[in-house]
C-alpha cells in the first residue's frame, strides 16, 4: 500500500457503488505470483458470506491479450484476469460459471494499458455489488485458465514426496501435500532438507520452543514449522524444496 | 497480510455477524511478541467508542492448554488467548471481568489445532457484536495472565535507569519510563548507549534535523528520537538497551 | 501498522463520528517523505466520490509552528499539516480553499506535542464527516505551502531530461516527465543509468519477460520498467536518477 494503486481502486469502488463495504484482504501477494494468489484465495474465499465479490489483481499480462473475467464458484463471485489465479478454488465446484468482462458499463471511460485493477476490475466489482446482473457482464466461456499445482508423488518405497509451495509470515513452510493425500495413513516422520526426521504433531506447542515439527495446517496442507521459531529461515526452506513423508 | 489468515477471519466475522464494521488495527505485531501486542493495545484501545470489540491473536500457545478468554476492561471488550497480551490495559481498571470462552456457539463447528483466530476468536467476537451476552460466553475467572513490564529502577545516585521496550516505525526508541515515573521532577539529561547526554524536549522539531533528543511520546512513555532521522538505527538501540535519566 | 498510531486515530474517528466509514489508503509513505505523500494523493484523491475527507499525516514539523490545515480541492476535502503534501493536487484547481484548523471542537481536549494525527487531524476529519461546516474550522488563508516538483528540462540537442521521483512496489521507476510534457511528440528511445536505449511501449507485456522498456504509467508519468521484473533493483534506479528522452 506504499503505492496509490489500491487507493485509486477504492475510490472507484465507492464512486461506482456508494455505500459498498470494502475489506482489505491482501496487498502483499508477490509481484506476478499467480500461485501465491491462488493459494490465498483457496484459503480465504470459502469463509465469506454468499454473494461476496472478491477482486484480485495479480496481473502480469495487463494490456495484452489476456481476458478479464468474472467467475461464480459456489456462492462466491471472483473478478480477476484470466491467468489461473482462481485455479485452486475450482476443484470444489463443477458448476463454476465464467464470463469475459465486456459490457461497457463494466469499465471506466478511458481504460489504461497498465492498470486494469482501476479501470476494469474495480468497476466490474462495483457494478455487480450495485446489482448489475452477472449474466450481462459478458459472454460465457469455458476455456478459462486452470492451474496445475505440482502434485505429490508416491515413491516405490512407499514414501510420499511433495514440495514446499509457500512460506508464511511465521516461517512455516507449507507443502503441496493436502491432508486428503495422506489417505488416513499414519505418518511416521517427515524429512526435509538436511533435517533429522521430524515428528508429526497437531500443533506447534506440542514440541519444545525451538524444536521442529510437521503438522497439518489450518488450510489442510502439511507444513514444517518450528515452535516459536522460523522454520523456513532456520532450515533454508523455500518454494520448491522437496519434502518426504514416511508412513508407519 | 501476505497470508490468508486475516482474510479468513474477516470472512468468518462477516458470515457470523452480517453488517459488522471491521477495522484493521495491526497485522504486524512480531510473531509471538506478547509484549509488543500489550503495548499496542494499551496505546490504542482507550480511544475507541464504548462497546468496541477488539480481537487479538498473538498466540504461540494455540492448541495447547492455554485458555481462550474475553475481557471487559473499562468500556471495551477484548477477545484473545490468555497469555498476558491484555496486561497493560489492566492497571487502569480494577473492575475488569474475564471469562473463558466455552459456549458452543462461540466456535466454528470444526476447531483446528493451529488457528483459533479463525475458529474461536473471530466467532466469539462476531457473536458478541451481534448481541450475544458477555455473561454467557463462559465461566468467570480471576486468575488470567497479567504481564510484568520491567520497571525502571532508581539508582543510589538518583539516576533513574530504564530500558528500551519498543522501536517504532520511525526509529523512535520507546522506553519503560512512563511520564508518571518522573514524578514531576525536571529531567536534566538522558543517556543511552554511547550517546552524549541528550536534551529533554517536547517535540522532534525543537532540535535541528539530524539531532538526537529525548521526549515523552504520545502514549506517555519517554523515548529517544532523532529529528527527521532514525534513532534506533543510528545508535543501535533495541529492546533491552539501558537508558539513564538524570534529574536537575 | 506495526505501531498503535493508526489504530488510535481510527478510535478517535469512530468516537467522534459514529458510523463513519474509514478506508486505509496507505500507512507506508516513507517517514517525513512529503513528496511521496504528494504523489500518492495526486494519483488517488481524484477517484473518490465528491465530499470524501482525506486525512494525511506525514508530519515532520509536528508540535512546531507549522499550521494544521483543511483544504477543499475540486470536490474533495483534505486534512493535513501545512507542509506541501497537497501540492500536486492543486494545479487542477484554482478555486482551492484553505483554512487553518483552530476551532476548539476540532481537537481533543489535551493536544500532545508529537501526535497531531490523533489529537487534531482525526478530530477535524471526524467533525467534518459529521456535518461540521468547513467554513467554521478556522480562518481562510492563501499562503499555504505549495510543492516544487523538479521539472524536466529540454536540452539544446532536443533531448528531454527528467529524473526518477518514485520507485513503486513492483520496481517501476516513475519519473517527473508527465505525458503532457511530451507534447504529443513521438518518443524514439529512453536512456537511464548505463542502460541501452529503451523502447517506448504501451504496456509491460509488449516486451519479453525480463526485458526493459519505457511507458506512460497509469498516473500519466513516464516510467522505466522490466516486464515481470524489478527495474529499479536491476538498474539501480533511485529517486534522483536522471532519465533522457529522445524524440523521433
Amino acid at each position: 500500500m506504499r503505492d496509490p494503486y489500491v487507493a485509486a481502486m477504492k475510490g472507484v469502488l465507492h464512486t461506482m457503488c456508494p455505500g459498498a463495504q470494502i475489506e482489505d484482504l491482501s496487498h502483499e501477494i508477490g509481484p506476478q505470483d499467480i500461485l501465491e494468489a491462488a493459494l490465498f484465495w483457496a484459503a480465504s474465499v470459502p469463509y465469506f458470506p454468499p454473494g461476496t465479490i472478491h477482486v484480485g489483481v495479480v496481473d502480469p499480462g495487463v494490456g495484452t491479450g489476456r481476458r478479464p473475467i468474472v467467475l461464480q464458484v459456489d456462492d462466491q463471485v471472483l473478478v480477476c484476469p484470466d491467468n489461473g489465479m482462481v485455479g485452486l478454488l475450482l476443484h470444489c465446484d463443477d458448476t463454476a460459471e465464467c464470463r469475459v468482462i465486456s459490457h461497457p458499463s463494466c469499465r471506466r471511460e478511458n481504460v489504461s494499458a497498465t492498470f486494469h485493477g482501476r479501470d476494469i476490475f474495480a468497476p466490474t466489482a462495483a457494478r455487480l455489488a450495485a446489482g448489475f446482473p452477472f449474466e450481462e457482464v459478458g459472454e460465457a466461456i469455458d476455456d478459462y485458465e486452470r492451474l496445475e499445482l505440482p502434485a505429490p508423488t508416491l515413491r516405490e518405497d512407499g514414501v510420499l514426496v511433495g514440495t514446499v509451495i509457500h512460506v508464511d509470515r511465521f516461517g512455516n513452510a507449507v507443502t503441496n501435500v493436502h491432508n486428503g493425500a495422506l489417505n488416513g495413513r499414519v505418518v511416521q516422520s517427515v524429512h526435509a532438507a538436511e533435517l533429522p526426521a521430524l515428528p508429526m504433531r497437531h500443533t506447534y506447542g506440542e514440541v519444545d520452543a525451538g524444536e521442529a515439527l510437521a503438522l497439518v495446517g489450518s488450510a489442510g496442507y502439511l507444513e514444517i514449522a518450528v515452535n516459536q521459531g522460523n522454520a523456513a529461515e532456520t532450515f533454508n526452506l523455500t518454494p520448491g524444496s522437496p519434502v518426504e513423508i514416511s508412513f508407519a
